[in-house]
């Protein structure tokens, strides 16, 4: 399998480098082949090549069969109003390879547990996925800019909503079998058509139960009830901000993976935490997040379960009884907890 | 002064005549004359009028000086295609009173903070503001519906941001001279202007700090580190999601005042929380939000700052020494907190 690595801005390459220590000694473990590919994204694209996803990556990007992600942006290219900012190459990339559904499940492993800012009696039992829709709404809308004002549209088609509905309800069925789609239908009209489609789609899941929610309501009942959702489904803007409220439940950022898939070709698989420039090139980042991205893309983009699970129990195993980044209270630096996250692979 | 009274459904008419009753021992200790004059909005209105803000209602609106709402909504009214809906009288309302500056003040009473899902020390010294700005962006943008899509505009203007952002500021001079001004300006076209005004803005205000946050951040600090903020600033949209996602750390959202100013007359007063239809007409509902909101409406409408101070004093008094409602570990009924703020006011 061909896997294109991004490693970003910041601690990204770090991250990603510990992601591809762990899926080399997978690839060795279980006898598969995998190619890596190193190609520029974000601050550090604009840096090189003055395009935060210059023609190279665009390339490699569809020919992969997966992608790995460290981090993008930073302080250096932080000015909005910039013309070229690296968080365009990752609009750019989304909608590029047609990931619609951005996937982010948050469990909570009891030493980490303990640094939550919730009590733990709210926290207890949850176990729930995101699926953000990401490559359609206010992001990729029309925008103007005058002297006077602005406007950026909303906009999704039946298509879109559909597409990733279906694919939060198939998910629900491999898990508690229920679906809980966000939106604000009573104000928006395509919050509106949200759940029309919603609605429609989960008669075709008649052994899963659907629920509606405001966003305003999800924003609480997250913090006031986390373990009564299984799997949450909304569109861009509402997920991105969701999604950030309840990674925090988990207690650390440094934990917690992602995947954005869904498109004909590759996923991208990344950590949710940012490019942390204040500890970069320290071996102080957390890698554990990159590397249970790396377990999502074996499972995910290359199928291979065996090998994912594999991954994930080294990740248990090392949680439990290894000493961790400073993030989770510990000494350890982003190159050890790596090695023994491998070592745990054997 | 004359305050229109609008009742709404659920537990609003329990909670709003427990606001009336107190400004009405107010009026009588400090010496004043309110009028009060109760009028219809949301799913009683539509029962009675066909209308969620029926041409009366708007008469009495735009003749008031202070309007004291109770809540909208419930379950009998909530299908979001239905032609004629509750929330739309809140919508018309805003719009009509032109209250472009929704104040919600987030501050922690010993008694409740126990009931926080956060854990003490992440709530301790929280004293924030948010002011959402409550009559622009995509609540009131032009919307489409097709068969095949739907569309919602999010539009500002420079004189929509400037007039919220400079009520944040000249607040913030009152307070700890902290502006955090909340937007997602890396994506959309109406942050990156709101941030230029922002940011223009603060030039006038040199005593006071601006910080500009992006909103998926803004979600998660306001979990990880809420003593932090002061004043809060943002756009319509999101302030809905994180004003609800604050209001949890408070502990009991039955606590929790808001005021929709800024207008050229009249403006709302109301507590945070919803209609409760489940509670309703059983003097089970918390009374407190809906009194703290009738302070807020003394001090903000009619310029009366030591009988506001009075009533928050005896709020104050109630919650250490009175027994509470339900949703605080008590077992009192909506009058006789009431009863116990109306004692302690003299
Ligand atoms: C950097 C930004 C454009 C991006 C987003 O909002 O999608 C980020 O916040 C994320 O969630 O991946
Ligand atoms: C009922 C709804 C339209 C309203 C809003 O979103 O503004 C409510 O959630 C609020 O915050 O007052």
């Amino acid at each position: 399998a061909s896997i294109v690595v991004l490693p970003g801005d910041g601690i990204g390459p770090e991250v990603a480098s510990a992601g591809v220590a762990v899926l080399r000694q997978i690839a060795t473990r279980f006898g598969h082949e995998f190619t890596f590919a190193e190609h520029a994204i974000g601050g550090d694209a604009i840096d090189r090549f003055g395009d935060p996803l210059p023609p190279q990556t665009r390339e490699a990007l569809l020919a992969a069969d997966a992608v790995l992600l460290g981090a993008v942006g930073g302080p250096k290219w932080s000015d909005p109003n910039a013309p070229v900012r690296p968080e365009q190459g990752l609009l750019a990339m989304r909608k590029l390879l047609g990931v619609f559904a951005n996937v982010r499940p948050l469990k909570l492993h009891p030493r980490t547990a303990a640094l939550s800012p919730l009590k733990p009696e709210r926290t207890k039992g949850v176990d729930l996925v995101f699926i953000r829709e990401l490559t359609g709404g206010i992001y990729f809308g029309a925008k103007t800019r005058s002297e006077h004002d602005a406007t950026d549209e909303c906009r999704y088609s039946v298509e879109e909503i559909e597409r990733v509905v279906r694919h939060a309800f198939a998910l629900a069925r491999t898990r508690r079998r229920k679906v809980t789609s966000v939106d604000k239908a009573n104000v928006l009209e395509t919050s509106r058509l949200w759940r029309s489609v919603a609605t429609r789609v989960a008669a075709d899941f008649p052994d899963v139960a659907l629920e509606h929610q405001l966003v305003d309501s999800m924003a609480m009942h997250l913090l006031t009830r986390p373990a009564d959702y299984d799997v949450i489904v909304t569109e861009n803007m509402f997920g991105d901000i969701l999604t950030d409220e309840a990674s925090v439940l988990a207690g650390s950022l440094g934990l917690s993976p992602s995947a954005s898939i869904g498109g004909p070709g590759a996923g991208v698989y990344e950590p949710i935490h940012g490019s942390a420039p204040d500890i970069a090139g320290q071996s102080l980042a957390n890698p554990l997040g990159t590397i249970l991205s790396a377990a999502m893309l074996l499972r995910h983009s290359l199928g291979l379960t065996e090998e994912a699970a594999a991954v994930e129990a080294a990740v248990d195993h090392v949680l439990e009884h290894a000493d961790l980044t400073r993030d989770l209270g510990g000494t350890a630096t982003t190159h050890a907890v790596t090695r023994a996250v491998i070592e745990a692979c054997n």
